[in-house]
């Protein structure tokens, strides 16, 4: 278990954040912040992040810089969610870099990101982030709800990367937060959607959104157990031996969707790579747009994926909470 | 060094073979065979494979069987290069298996590979293939060259799986046998390629034919000094390092071809898969009608990269000369 005390960092940040806001820069109001397996990565030293984590929330703006009073008067008081990675422009750097010019923004060689990369997260009272990262959230979707736009997006993203219409049914490998997001977000494109996971508690939560589950061990005697072989699979399971069992069930030429992002060198055989000639895609952040759509047409209603909800004070209760067996989304509340 | 005594099979071979030709297949005469480090894999006891190895050659068709004289008039005395993957129809399975109904029969689910898997290759005085694996080789392109059809076809393979014209540049890891004809596919599509490999004497076999050459340790210590990136990387350098140092100079977003089946788990750290957003993409048999065009064309001469000839009663001698270091390709001649 990991312990935070988001308490001092929160009080002591926000004064100092209204001083240093920079041109073009927003003070949010963090009103939910939602615990995501990374920040528990970065609690544990991954990343080499000793800042405030957090990258999911909702926000309200307080305060933009640098702007025109109109620009100003139209951000103040927005409910807002924000893409977390700020892309060198936003700190002022000239030239911007070859991929900003490409318009690939997210992969920005000197990017920061938000509770991850050098730039202080949501598990405080306030944040701060570029306003060309704040996408407003439409009134009829509620906190709880908006609180899952990253993520989603970043489920979204498989969307952006794989032509799914070529396909009528996928795979899900892994039960936990993240891979109930991208079932739900395959199942809002394609007939069938299957999710493999270990827990029957978990598994009985994807039901209801009509994807169908398989139960597995989640070591490696599924290799002979597991039967059934897709053309995409997304391997979300957050382990090593995940891949392993997604290559085993990926048909020749399929496309195996990678989601995990544990760290640690894992064992792996890459000859059945090349004999099934498999495409393996990479995935990490994604759309908001398309996120706030599927929410905001009620096709994706992840709000029974929270299990509690605490208030930002109790930040390292909660943090510890979202650890224990079973617990699926812990969110933290903050002042009003 | 591995040993291999072709003489008493090849013999034995030649009578039993003709007795039990199918319908629909030939009889070939091998002219000239190539050895490839998946046949030295075979030999050392990879793919549990106990017949005869040998998967890269230029033939004559001596029989062909079930089929009307005047097809049989038109294949006898061809000179042809073979496709190695035989499909199920090929042995009369019905129905006819669901890869191979959607085209994609070097995909076949019950396949047989010449040389390879369960049906006897091209290191012998005969051997017996599907009509329509044959491809027939023009006049123009000499045994020499024509040895080289199916290799070149293996790496004409990234043009099929990659939009080649998407691309300014590619690099390619290795300077082994593959990896000088993929260099050679690639650089006849696109205006720069470079080889990354450990031998200069192999390097200087790749700079006549226009391809950049940089010389790497071929250990770690590559992932600190390789600074170059590439939106598009061929991995063939037949070894486990070779991936890590790939991932790490792919760009993000960009593409990684997998060309390497050397067997046995390799340690990866998969999160930079994820992070950057890469594409991987295993890559094994590629199109003969591409590679025989780029030989007619003389586009690419594979001949500079051939190191010696012994006649096809010496295949031991041949096999144990191909593992020496700094050997290329190696070929056996059939008898007249």
């Amino acid at each position: 278990m990991l312990a935070f005390t988001v308490e001092h960092r929160a009080l002591k940040q926000t004064s100092t954040r209204l001083a240093k806001l920079r041109p073009g820069w927003a003070l949010v109001r963090v009103r939910l912040a939602g615990i995501c397996n990374t920040d528990v990565e970065i609690l544990r030293g991954y990343h080499n992040f000793r800042g405030t984590p957090g990258h999911e929330f909702v926000g309200e703006v307080q305060e933009v810089r640098g702007v025109s009073a109109a620009v100003k008067n139209r951000w103040i008081g927005k409910r807002v969610a924000g893409e977390i990675n700020i892309a060198c422009r936003a700190f002022g750097f000239r030239p911007i870099c070859r991929f900003c010019k490409r318009g690939l923004t997210r992969h920005c060689e000197r990017r920061k990101v938000l509770g991850i990369v050098a730039h202080d997260g949501a598990f405080a009272e306030y944040l701060t982030l570029p306003v060309e990262n704040l996408h407003v959230i439409p009134d009829s979707i509620g906190d709880e709800a908006a609180v899952f736009i990253e993520p989603l997006a970043a489920a979204c993203e498989i969307l952006d990367q794989v032509p799914i219409k070529q396909f009528r049914e996928a795979a899900v490998l892994g039960d936990g937060k993240l891979a109930q997001l991208i079932a739900r977000v395959l199942r809002s494109a394609l007939p069938r959607v299957v999710l493999y996971g270990k827990h029957p508690e978990k598994l009985a939560l994807a039901r209801p959104a009509k994807i169908a589950t398989k139960r597995v061990r989640g070591d490696a005697s599924d290799l002979e157990r597991v039967k059934e072989k897709f053309a995409l699979i997304v391997e979300a399971t957050g382990s090593p031996t995940g891949l392993a069992l997604a290559q085993e069930m990926t048909e020749p030429r399929g496309t195996l969707v990678l989601k995990s992002t544990f760290h640690g060198a894992a064992p792996i055989e890459t000859w059945p790579i090349v004999v099934k000639e498999l495409s393996l895609v990479g995935s990490r952040c994604g759309p908001f747009n398309k996120a706030i759509a599927l929410l905001r047409s009620r096709k994706i209603d992840p709000r029974p994926l929270i299990t509690r909800t605490f208030p930002l004070e109790e930040a390292s209760t909660a943090i510890a909470f979202a650890q224990e067996p079973g617990v699926m989304k812990v969110l933290m509340r903050g002042r009003k």
